[in-house]
């Protein structure tokens, strides 16, 4: 199922004058501020989210999984449904693939349905957190950290394989999540664990091609309960270092402890020029993968304003990778990806719209309650006509879930794969 | 010193024009949402904050306090000083006094200078928490829930003297923090606290006037890092129904552990009409009495998005109290109230935005993705005219903080009152 | 597989001058302090823990699951499985049932089979938080507090069935877990979803026989990650208060949130009269169902010092039933619920031994750090000579995880069972 | 006020014949385990833990604070109290100062006061985190991180001046807690404050004598609510490294953010060779400062179970630094400060139990089971004989704190100096 770009512009149609009143009223609005909107709406169009070839199906928890309707059963159905999104948003140009689920048959064909779908492949991820069907070793005690050697072994070789695909589709990097852990006290030895995880690395670092990022999770829990090797920023950080000028730390949103500010994280990863990538979700309890900004959208503001600021003023770090992480337990997953593309979308704007230099004068001043309203007024200015301007000037929906629902594209998926195909993957 | 109402409308005039340009777009977006925008700023306008009398000097931590310049010493101009946020926002028309810090020397002078300043008197706090100068016992190990009926006694003597007070002033409510608990295991029988704490409460409430109210605070911990006797509010709800019909669970935001859903608390107390008031703050770690909106502003949303919708269906819950209880420990006190007395009201009239008929239609289809966007677009408008207009249609300022900058308040309280006056309380 | 009691003695044997030369130094040491060792002894003999039908197999978490060899593959093999632990440890006489996880094919060969493994059947356990397979409404949207009446009604009718079995078996108690609650904020009305469980759990508990009780469990978040009907144990008790005298407050050590003081729910509980049930588990994160006592055993026994406290002095509250329910993802299941038991008897011990007398004494001095070196004291003890004690007495083994590893029982069920068997359940 | 050795022999004689009867058997059965008695009680011996001079009167917290009788009025008499905590306990050999509230008038008469009380002077510790009179720039917008260079060089040449001081006494580090950092976001630029914050440290580290060490603490939040400069490990290591090889991590078990995995923090610091210090508290809520061991032991226990195993393998890194930093809000800090004592002993004690061979041999195999008894086995057996045996045999007191409390300890401060002295410092 391919969308039609007729059936987008008559979706379009229907709204846009609304649309034009709204964006003309703020355009004049943000010209009085003196604030570029030209240039805002050029980053919100280059502004392109990964969409993981995990997320088109219905996630769930350890207590079970409720299915949804029209899943993709198959790497072509997980690109077509990024295709929507990306038809739809013009903002989610880009497939992250989870090796082994997502190991295509045929590489050209997959390539060339990318490229008609205006996708690239972003950030290939490799998976030993699961023991797979026939794999020799077992990784229920480790696989990077394994005190068994030939584990670390099989490990390695499985990220060496999963670069290799990557190559074959264009793909630059490499993201490794490591689950490795010790679900209770005692049960590893941390200074062994982190040597072997180190050295693990360090053999991944030395196949990745010339050009390519090697991405460094980290998560303080889950699905290990007692401790997790890379457990925070500071180990990948160290790792990252060990491993070279290619290996960078990748920041989830929902690997965190209570209350951490991730802000100051990414701002002190941008000026080591460490930081590779991003991962978003939105979280109340633990690594819930919620939809993007449905929990605390300021956060993810703040984070975006250092995000801004740091691609401003850090040359010394490189583009970052942007992908979405999320688990959509119970709603239909193009419409739950359509509303974090546009939480995004909104946090990103609206950190653009911060005057850095009044800010940076305010902060010199001490004047601590005009830096509040500083970030205060770019936050409360409601920037959905900017999102809905860049998406129409790029071919995109103005409004993506009104028209995902006008047009009944998941009708339409249910009809081509059945109610009850399942996603691959978790 | 008290504000001339002219220099409000001079102020005013300055920015009357973008303004006016900026709510009548909004109104007339609103009008096509079917947004009766009259009651909204209606409600708006009629929507009153407590200021207490302990938040107008600068707060501190266990590690020391830097001081204002400028600060209230006395309950006189405490009152001068609400009555400065009252004239700028017309929000603020109450003042919540703290007993033994405030109490009145001549009572109808204080009532008149009250009356002056168009406020009234909200609830009076009690204070079992510090032992004063020349008391018989000593709170250090607890007042209401104390080992020793001499103690208790003298914490239930001092409640009913605080409601004496009130009277005099007329409040129309007690509100009871009670810090007591135990720093160590072990350090105090749990039953005997709570039924020591049930007796003395209902030996208060025993003293309340016909029409007023005793309002139970929670807290989980702080300044007792073991226990804390009402450390919850099922705790706080348990004894309020032990009292009696005029007794109700009072929540301050920051009273919570982390991740707590405070608006289903809030929600479940409205339906059983034991919700009695609000203490307003923000926080980002405990109870950090931050500026109100200036870290979870979505979640003062929710939060409003129970209460308004509790409001109007939930005739069994009483008026609430509202109160700001927050601690300014680094900005110019009535800065950081104005923008709390703003963050207050761009939730309240974001939540009275959303359309309950419409939310109830979704979620009886359980269309979640949609209840999602019911609430976000309301919490995504910018509702900055809709309380600019309220406020300069009861005459009080478009800009409150700019027109504070502007008048030059601080300025004159500190050419009234020195550089180094220190606030009575903490 | 059952344990023959020889094998047993023959165990004792090895360890039994050991056992017996700690076993009375203790106990002479004890008898100093005017500890009643025989007393003890007979506590601790009498303290069954009942052993749930689904903590047989390995656990897993939402990443994946790495199963254990020779797991128990029907209900007789669990019954077995759970005979096992007893015969070790005269301590787990009970078992807990899941439905629909473990209904009975043929009632009385299984209570034949239970009896012959001096097993007795504990509450029983509905299970509305997934689909069966052919039932004809979805839990997807939630069970008991569903919008849709027949959802609701399939719910209660459940759980009535569930009563059924239970009765057939000499249960005298049903566990509802109820799971729902929304993901997303606006997913559901919460006073809808409260109003709605009330009436559901009215009516369970009007179909409960005379001599039974419903235990209400209550959990804070998972598998809904925005919020949970019975998130508290106020909600809880409100319905247990709002269902009548035989429904009880269940407590699941897991369902808290970080730093919730949990010793003072169980004693305002047990006060109230309204703690009905226990549910022991470990956890460092979220509910990780870890070894109990394996991550913070003075908690543990500090909520044993309280439930001591409760046995002796609140006679308003009923026996209660105590339960593990723990998840074992990488250890051996038996060898983690040995382990387990050896906690929850050790904490037990420890609280028998806290002499309640003097730390009256000492609260009523306000003599802190009396109070301390009390419960200090009584945790420091090294009780597990006791505990050994007391299974030897009843017939059980003095050290049963040695004892299990020598009779190489897990060696003996993969040879009944295959490698590959897997438990029904999660 | 000094103890006299035979007042401790005369109180050891009252419980000798117990003791002995205790370690006696206690040693037998250790020695069935081949644990080796001897070097334990050299190890314990030896191991020495600073008190801080801020610890020996009453804390508080921002609600107020209860004074405790008879504290130390003067540097003079706090080094009187760490000698009477270390005349009972042989374990608190150490003096650290906080500057600028212990500043000595006469240096010489200072040290022989520490002499004659064998007392050495541990870490000296900077205050930048309150204003002191007359002093030329405020430290409300920060110290070390300050935009304002004058501010900056203020605080290094504090900090300096420190060093000076602890020079003249004999001390050989310097604790540098920074609580700079930001109260509300936007405040203050990340990159910026980190960056001078760097800078100034750099300036400290330049002027450290060849034979010190700069220990630089982490910590998440308070005094400041929204961020703090150096809020972790992670930020500490950095600029640890950034500085030099004299420069290392300080690990206060209070300053992290709720379920962090300090354990393993400590492990990954020592692997690096930067784990200089360690200060002891526990706490159930935040920095809470409670008596170490009062809350969570077994973590403490695991933590030393770190630390041994790094103190064993890891060369690379230095002696460690041990203190106390705990308040002491309703107990006599004395008492407190014992009960803390004995708290570290004990973990440490139960550390060198542990088996690390027979630990190895079971991780090695992936025997969790066996891992964790191996640790359980440790921490549950009752080490006080040790303790007490560790104690007598160095002049100590076989029970510290009954002999305290028996020698009338505190009525004699309170007889020479007063009910109401008052301790400086918070």
């Amino acid at each position: 199922m391919q969308l039609n770009k007729d059936h987008i512009l008559t979706e379009n149609k229907k709204v846009e004058q609304h649309h034009t009143d709204q964006f003309n009223f703020l355009s004049g609005q943000l010209d009085k501020q003196d604030k570029d909107v030209h240039t805002i709406l050029r980053k919100l169009a280059n502004f392109q989210v990964a969409i993981p070839s995990w997320a088109l199906g219905a996630g769930g928890t350890r207590f079970g999984r409720f299915g949804f309707f029209g899943e993709p059963a198959s790497l072509e159905q997980k690109i077509e449904d990024v295709g929507v999104l990306h038809a739809l948003t013009k903002t989610a140009g880009a497939i992250s693939l989870h090796i082994p689920w997502d190991i295509p048959q045929d590489y050209n064909a997959i390539k060339e349905l990318a490229s008609a779908n205006d996708l690239v492949f972003d950030a290939v991820n490799s998976n030993t957190f699961q023991d797979q069907k026939n794999a020799k070793e077992s990784y229920r005690f480790g696989s990077l950290s394994n005190l068994n050697a030939s584990v670390r072994e099989q490990a390695v070789q499985h990220n060496i394989d999963v670069i290799k695909i990557g190559e074959k589709l264009g793909s630059k990097s490499l993201t490794v999540w490591l689950a490795d852990g010790a679900n209770f006290a005692g049960q590893r030895n941390f200074q062994s664990a982190l040597t072997h995880t180190e050295n693990s690395l360090k053999s991944i670092y030395s196949a990745l091609p010339e050009d390519w990022k090697m991405f460094i999770e980290y998560k303080p829990y889950e699905p290990n309960f007692y401790s997790t090797v890379i457990q925070d920023w500071g180990t990948s950080f160290m790792l990252a270092n060990a491993c070279g000028e290619k290996a960078y730390t990748l920041v989830d949103l929902g690997h965190h402890l209570p209350n951490t500010n991730i802000e100051q994280i990414v701002s002190t990863l941008m000026l080591k020029g460490k930081l590779g990538g991003f991962h978003f979700n939105d979280s109340k309890y633990g690594d819930d993968d919620s939809t993007v900004g449905s929990v605390k959208p300021y956060a993810l503001f703040l984070i975006f304003n250092e995000l801004v600021y740091g691609m401003e003023n850090n040359p010394q770090n490189p583009d970052l990778a942007w992908m979405i992480d999320a688990s959509h337990n119970i709603k239909d997953p193009l419409e739950d990806l359509l509303q974090s593309l546009e939480a995004i979308q909104e946090a990103y704007a609206k950190a653009l719209l911060v005057d850095q230099e009044e800010l940076q004068a305010a902060q010199s001043r001490n004047d601590v309650t005009l830096c509040q309203e500083i970030l205060q007024n770019a936050y409360r200015t409601d920037v959905r006509p900017l999102l809905a301007q860049a998406r129409a000037l790029s071919g995109g929906a103005i409004d993506p879930l009104k028209s995902y629902r006008s047009l009944r594209i998941r009708e339409g998926l249910i009809k081509e794969r059945g109610m009850n195909s399942v996603a691959t993957g978790l």
